[in-house]
């Protein structure tokens, strides 16, 4: 039976220790009460419920999967999700980090952000439904009319009604200015909504009395494009005078996708047919309240990442510990030596290592992020919050994808070190990568996250490099310091060879981009966001090495939690020297390299034949100079 | 809906215009009559099955799965799978490289090769049910008594009979020497077998009449460990006097795994209660035979990834050539711009070429080596039977392990190219990836392929080096002649620079294992077996880009085909350029850096701590100085 345990120790770490989390409580008087000793007890509360109650449904909700009623075009959740996420709800956590006045806690983004890890290792089905209604509940706080808000806030706050997010159509997935759902201004100011959307999540469910979607749609006057799109609230049942359900609105699930993984999470085709929806914000300006939810989901997706990495990694290091196979290497050719746990192999450990390594340096890249939130937010000066707004957007699109695809390469791991045993259901942690790569697609694929990284964030020209120098002055300035200090020596040379990797790419994708050649970046930009997070990874680990060596100087002699201590320096230097240097050394090579991709070979030749039905590239190079990239 | 085209193309490139295997006809007189027309006809057939009745029940068997009766204990198999199945032993394929003298066809091994990529790109599951029985047939061939092959051979190729490796027990995986099976001699010659046996691929079904199992069991005055496991052959049905299926025998399936993927095939659980065995070969000496059906049944599985790896791909490139989504990146602030197919933008384009030059190379690696098999096999001179047979062992463990590897990431990058509907069951794409995970596990998981090919193939003082001469010195020749040949001197310098780094890590290798630092080359055994991958495969494509240069000079001018050969030669530089330049550098930091991981570190520090339930490494250098590392 597979196990988690959620890593409080590692979490605490990371927030208090490393990242003096607790500090916000005296900086920003809307967290005056959020000190440490409150945070450190919701984080429990969260890690019982996440443990005790999510992750007991988690692969029976796999097996059972959801199932749809074309019959009432219902959709019914798996045993057991109902009670859970009643239990949730009345536990207060959808609105942790929410506005008191609609009936949230008012606590820090971080401590949501952290409760997001707990609850999607545990069971990523059971935390979309509630996850997709923190999504739904900040694009409404921030855009809606107050009459909207007083009407859908509280409900969605205490899990009573829900929220989606409703996107995708066939035809526009990555591409949301194809978008065709139209919307119709009706005599009582209402809209009627009329299309059809697709992977919905969460769109049909039996847990809430109400569901609540987020729809894009286009205004008869609008634009074609991303610049026609506006944004509406379309309730499954029409609230009453009292804010209560009402009739039905023709907002339909018309069918739910079998799928390789989440398969208790709701996948919905959505059929609107004339729904009465309200416009949330401005005409036409429905893309940014969009992005407000997806920059908000593509944390969410990168925390899902952790979460699963988390989970998959604790299954093999216990199986790895457990499972007894093959002698030790210097026993082999003795017959009268026994077999041992395969955590006694070193290829295993190294497998382990690999995993943690990048799991605890993510988490602490992770959170950190999640802080820069809570100070764009909420902090008193406005240079602070504008900063952290743009560290934070500089890092979302790492997290996303970084973190994504490290859950599904730990999670094949994990069942490749199973043997055997990973590949059939029911030992339960081949679950952990069915569900996995879905976070790799969702909220924009991870390839749409390198674009919006590298030309919307690096190669911003109206931003002068701003975002790229509150990433690199602290960082330049941390590698100094940790050259002088002996426990970090080694590390900052491979940081200081990191750094000029990263420079040298960023000098060469401004002059491609000078002489447009835009191909030639977009074929390596993967590798670059990749590089980048390699870096944001490193500076992290340099303080959790201040921090576990402040840790160890404090601790009494002999006492048990030195080996946590000691775990995180090994940790580091695995990262250091296993991870980072050789991967920073491919990736230079792979932009070197790329910057010759399209240049030296005629086009003809680059993409495989007609045969397979590829077609020729139509992309040319083009010189309108310099100016930002993107626009969207 | 998924498609398959049967790339016969690019295997008629390979195998007649790369490796000349039309001369085996000439060299070696059993082949006698396998010229290239004979061969072409023969693939042309292959082709034909798998693409017209294999492929069509690839998704709906995915679907169905194999059913399991308790009350009878027998394996329903889907829809279609009989007829197919059927239809495939009418065609001889089975036998198809078997001895004339039991009903075979007799050609040569590469053909079965290269009929196993297309079968198992077509239908994994259904092509297991005849894999299976090819093994049994070699082992039996080669150890059985006359008197059991004349029984058991010819119904095995005609397909009436099939045949399963029994080999696994709950606690006896990747570990063998931990076998219990039991065989107890009779007083008429045979043996009765009582243990269980679990993960047994296709150890019942409902597509032939019988089913031989190779079982894997200890005699009463066995040894301990691997050397005391003795093989026999325990039919389901006890052949009668006119050699057809008589009594049943008490050799059952007892249930039927749920799996991640390779749905319709039987993973079967198998309970042998005193059944009927008859050994083959001489008692305690089973792990011989083993390793004969496992060395093929790798080879097999390398043909599994890449079968998975090319119909990953194929629908890759099918649906970025047909899905319209985004504007070319040239056009993105132009409203009036229309949305392109995928393919044009750059990074779809590189996914694509990654996958493609890594397919199209190991491809080659691949037949290569079949081919080396036959040499091995039938070749009059004893010097050339014993290098090439040298030779496939060095590259099997290669072969298995990359190419599975390859599968999962290309299956993986494929359905991430598809998007959200890569991750709906429907599109049929995700079925790839996961089919393709077993194959790192089974046979050998990959871990123990990098420690077969490090310690037992390379690493070999007994052999003093001779297998890594029969690889290192034709392609030090190869690559002198591509260094002074315009079209290949660029990749002949990564071709260097990648010999130099092969050389110094075989060095840093024999210094640690001459100190009995077994642990330092472990932990980086897998990135020394891919890292010798690179090198075959960067060989294989400087012999494609001269016969694609040779191909092209060949032909009229305007000739459509001149596209397949340019787009050879681009692949080729993109595999130089993109996967092996930089993967190679990557791999040389690695195993430098794998030296210090267990030399810097405390052995306390090297592992999580046991918090999670991690224990100590019990692992410590010793010092037997030379020797051949392994025995088994």
């Amino acid at each position: 039976m597979p196990i988690y345990n959620p890593p409080l120790d590692d979490i605490r770490f990371v927030l208090n220790e490393v990242l003096k989390a607790g500090a916000l409580a005296r900086e920003i008087p809307d967290y005056a009460e959020a000190d440490w000793d409150t945070v450190g007890g919701m984080l429990e509360a969260v890690s019982e419920f996440a443990r005790d109650v999510a992750f007991p449904l988690n692969q029976s909700g796999d097996k059972e999967q959801c199932t749809y009623n074309p019959a009432d075009k219902s959709v019914k959740t798996p045993k057991g999700f109902d009670e859970a996420y009643q239990q949730y709800a009345a536990l207060g956590l959808i609105g942790m980090s929410a506005d008191p006045a609609y009936g949230g806690m008012g606590m820090p983004q971080y401590l949501n952000v952290a409760a997001s890890e707990m609850l999607t290792a545990a069971n990523f089905s059971l935390s979309s439904y509630p996850g997709l209604t923190g999504g739904a509940y900040k694009a409404l706080h921030k855009f809606a009319s107050d009459d909207l808000k007083d009407i859908y806030l509280p409900k969605m706050l205490s899990g009573e009604w829900s929220g989606t997010m409703c996107l995708t159509e066939p035809q526009a997935g990555s591409d949301l200015g194809l978008i065709r759902t139209k919307a119709v201004p009706q005599n009582d100011g209402s809209h009627a909504i009329t299309g059809s959307k697709i992977f919905i999540t969460c769109g049909e469910h039996d847990l809430t009395r109400n569901i609540c979607h987020l729809v894009l749609a286009r205004l008869p006057d609008a634009p074609e494009g991303v610049k026609g799109i506006s944004l509406f609230v379309v309730p499954k049942f029409l609230p009453d005078a009292n804010g209560e359900p009402g009739a039905r609105n023709p907002a339909f699930c018309t069918g739910i996708e079998h799928k390789m993984g989440i398969n208790a999470s709701s996948t919905c085709s959505m059929s609107f047919e004339g729904a009465k929806g309200w416009l949330v914000g401005e005409p036409h300006k429905g893309m940014k309240a969009m992005f407000m939810m997806m920059n908000d989901a593509r944390l969410k997706v990168g925390m899902q990442g952790l979460g699963l990495s988390e989970i998959a990694w604790q299954n093999a290091a216990t199986y790895a510990s457990e499972r007894v196979q093959g002698k030790a290497l210097k026993d082999f050719n003795n017959p009268d030596a026994k077999s041992v746990a395969i955590i006694n192999h070193a290829s295993v450990r190294r497998h382990l290592m690999d995993m943690k390594a990048q799991i605890d340096g993510f988490r602490a890249l992770a959170y950190d992020v999640a802080i820069r939130l809570d100070l764009a937010a909420k902090h008193p000066e406005p240079t602070v919050r504008r900063d952290a707004e743009e560290y934070a957007g500089l890092m979302t699109p790492i997290l996303k994808s970084c973190l994504s695809d490290l859950s599904c390469t730990v999670a094949q791991r994990g069942i490749q070190l199973h043997g055997g045993m990973g590949f059939i259901n029911e030992t339960g942690v081949n679950q952990y990568y069915r569900d996995s790569i879905i976070a790799t697609i969702y909220e924009g694929t991870n390839d749409i996250q390198a674009m919006d990284f590298t030309f919307r964030k690096v190669l911003d020209f109206n931003d002068h490099m701003n975002r790229l120098g509150l990433f690199m002055a602290p960082l330049t300035e941390q590698v100094e310091a940790a050259k002088s200090n002996p426990a970090t020596a080694e590390a900052a040379k491979v940081m200081e060879e990191g750094i000029k990797i990263f420079q040298n790419t960023c000098t060469a994708f401004m002059q491609l981009g000078m002489a447009g050649k835009l191909d030639e970046i977009h074929a390596q930009a993967d590798h670059f966001l990749n590089m980048t997070g390699r870096l944001a990874v490193g500076s992290m680990w340099l303080k959790m090495v201040d921090a576990a060596n402040e840790g160890l100087a404090a601790l009494p002699e002999n006492d048990g939690k030195a080996a946590f201590y000691r775990n995180k320096l090994a940790l580091s230097d695995h990262y250091f020297t296993h991870i980072m240097r050789p991967d920073m050394k491919r990736m230079e090579l792979l932009v070197a390299a790329g910057a010759a991709f399209l240049g030296n070979i005629s086009r003809e030749q680059q993409v495989p034949g007609p045969e397979l039905g590829i077609a020729k590239s139509e992309s040319k190079p083009d010189n309108r100079g310099h100016g930002p990239f993107f626009t969207f």
